[in-house]
């Protein structure tokens, strides 16, 4: 074994992901290779697209996991629903948001973002107001805003997406594994996630979920998906075995990263064996437990109550205080990981993850008691 | 641990990749999870593009594993490369050269196509006439095609693109690590591999290398890479924190494949350690004992001996063999993989493995055994 994992030391990852990971986790992504077309690697494709379903309430067909890490996913959604000139809207309220716009432009769309104040949660009366005056191709907007801790009301959204008649494109990279995802009965009509935040697998997937009328827009496309690598027709060749002339056999497209698949696989066994009800319990209680004590020692959350993400919590840094240097030594000193502020927010909050594996109250405890020691 | 794990049985991976993977490339992907910009993560990251600059022989700054699998690394060359309307040229003997027409033709270049016979090399003269009547932007090739067996004449084709004043595009999916890879002496200008294949790791990253002139395009680009997640220009941001403003600071982009990367990092410690002379004369070797022991019983190559690789072995099928039932058998009765042919040579050919650490005397008499059981 090589040195420098040799000296690698186990950290306590309560930072804006990658979260803990499960020691069965571990276990599998370390089993054997076997090849990609194996019926054996077929059928763990099988039942990972299974509990992909069931853990995002859809009967979609076309839910699997991209080759890629979750910003991946964003890149999948928007290269195959999106053609030149199509009338993008974005509702923005942190880096997430902001990226959706950065990926569709590139893609030529015509990119109107809505921006809202990074900490509070996108404004349902706006957004009407603005649907009721303009026709959408597509509408994004970020369930579980990660640079924020803010929680945006999807639900809500969904609604006012139906009656515009856009396609509604729906970020849950950090909320899913956390809090409710109801793909079906929110209307959403694309989705995805990444590995490494409450599913507490290591990076490197990023499961999409796609309703039968983003499927169909896809289908009718006037010009071939711009990116062989993701594009979803040739995928579902391989995941699903449904492209043209198939029939039903699976179709190599490329080799896809199978101990990775292992690992969300096992990783996905998991949440279903605890219990959804359970798991999303446990986030909450271990997010009450770190405000308390966050409140306790006199820190103040950026976010209001009602709107605040359990899995990633976006907290004040007290005036005259060095927030890196708090960081580092929470890091070296205590083997604990958190995140620092993104753009208009650096220097301002630190994120503290309470993510998938890492929301037990044996680690928020860790961490504030490390945080007296510090600060 | 969840069933369909537990029952999974190891396989002797000898089809086109995944090949077999090293006991400490297991207990490496198995380490714990730390964050993507943890100082000893950025270590590591550093550690791999050495790595990957010593095997690849290049001073190339922009040396790192893109996070996907081998097609997200030719996608990636492409994408950052290409602007509409450029003149590019495929020289094309199999899937590979075909994939990498499609792509360019998807970013919206021009695409010339040379078609070779399937089973031979790229024809130099031929490729010499016509560069001599027309100027391309970029001209690209497969070293090793996976899809054949055949190992192209990658160094001479690069004298007549340095000529011709194209810039080199060079897919190495197969050949990086198992036969000699020259990026500098050879004027390869773009680069791409997996892991999958002779590195013996899992597959999910694909090691990508431009040349100076190739970064200098790059950055000359007139419009935006049409691709957020395989954009060059961030990436390196994060992996070698030079990007515009930067400082020589890592920006976060996305969040890279940790466990992927430990991987890969021992993955490439193993061959450093063999040392490559001894990695490519295992190969050979192993190459050469697979061949007689074929021809023994009688079966042929497709490949004419000086254009074989040792890697990617193309059989022809017998007539009267029904091949499917063989590769079946291998399977299921034995725990050896073997490949199909694709595209026209789909019923024709096996295409048998000797790939990294499966590049072994002992799997190869254990294919051969195997081999007189059910054939």
């Amino acid at each position: 074994m090589p040195d420098l994992l040799n000296t690698l030391r186990a950290t306590l990852l309560m930072g804006p992901g990658p979260s803990m990971v499960a020691p069965a986790v571990y276990q599998a992504i370390a089993k054997p290779t076997i090849g990609h077309l194996d019926p054996v690697f077929i059928g763990l494709m099988d039942a990972v697209q299974d509990d992909l379903r069931s853990l995002l309430n859809t009967g979609n067909t076309l839910t699997l996991p991209i080759s890629g890490t979750g910003s991946a996913g964003m890149e999948t959604c928007f290269v195959n629903l999106i053609e030149q000139g199509d009338r993008v809207l974005i509702l923005s309220n942190g880096v997430f948001g902001t990226r959706m716009a950065e990926v569709a432009g590139r893609l030529g769309a015509e990119v109107d973002s809505m921006d809202f104040n990074w900490g509070r949660p996108v404004d349902t009366q706006q957004v009407a107001a603005r649907l009721g005056e303009k026709k959408y191709d597509l509408i994004g907007v970020v369930h579980a805003e990660t640079s924020t801790g803010v929680l945006n009301p999807v639900q809500q959204i969904g609604e006012l997406v139906r009656e515009n008649g856009a396609l509604y494109l729906v970020d849950s990279v950090t909320g899913f594994g956390g809090i409710p995802v109801e793909i079906d009965a929110w209307g959403v009509d694309a989705f995805y996630s990444g590995t490494q935040k409450c599913l507490s697998c290591p990076p490197g997937l990023s499961p999409v979920s796609f309703s039968p009328r983003a499927a169909e827009k896809l289908q009718n496309r006037k010009t071939k998906v711009p990116n062989w690598y993701l594009d979803l027709n040739l995928i579902c060749g391989y995941w699903t075995g449904e492209s043209s002339g198939s029939g039903g056999k699976r179709a190599y497209h490329h080799t896809a990263p199978i101990n990775m698949n292992y690992a969300l696989y096992a990783a996905l066994r998991e949440i279903i064996n605890e219990g959804t009800e359970a798991v999303f319990a446990r986030h909450l209680k271990a997010h009450q437990q770190l405000v308390d004590g966050l409140e306790d020692r006199g820190l103040a959350m950026l976010v209001t109550p009602c709107a605040r993400l359990p899995m990633l919590n976006a907290v004040k840094i007290p005036q005259g205080v060095d927030e890196a240097a708090v960081r580092t030594a929470l890091l070296s000193e205590h083997a604990i990981e958190i995140g620092a502020g993104l753009g208009p927010l650096a220097g301002k909050i630190w994120r503290i993850g309470l993510m998938g594996h890492t929301a037990r109250p044996e680690n928020v405890e860790r961490l504030l008691t490390a945080l007296d020691s510090v600060i």
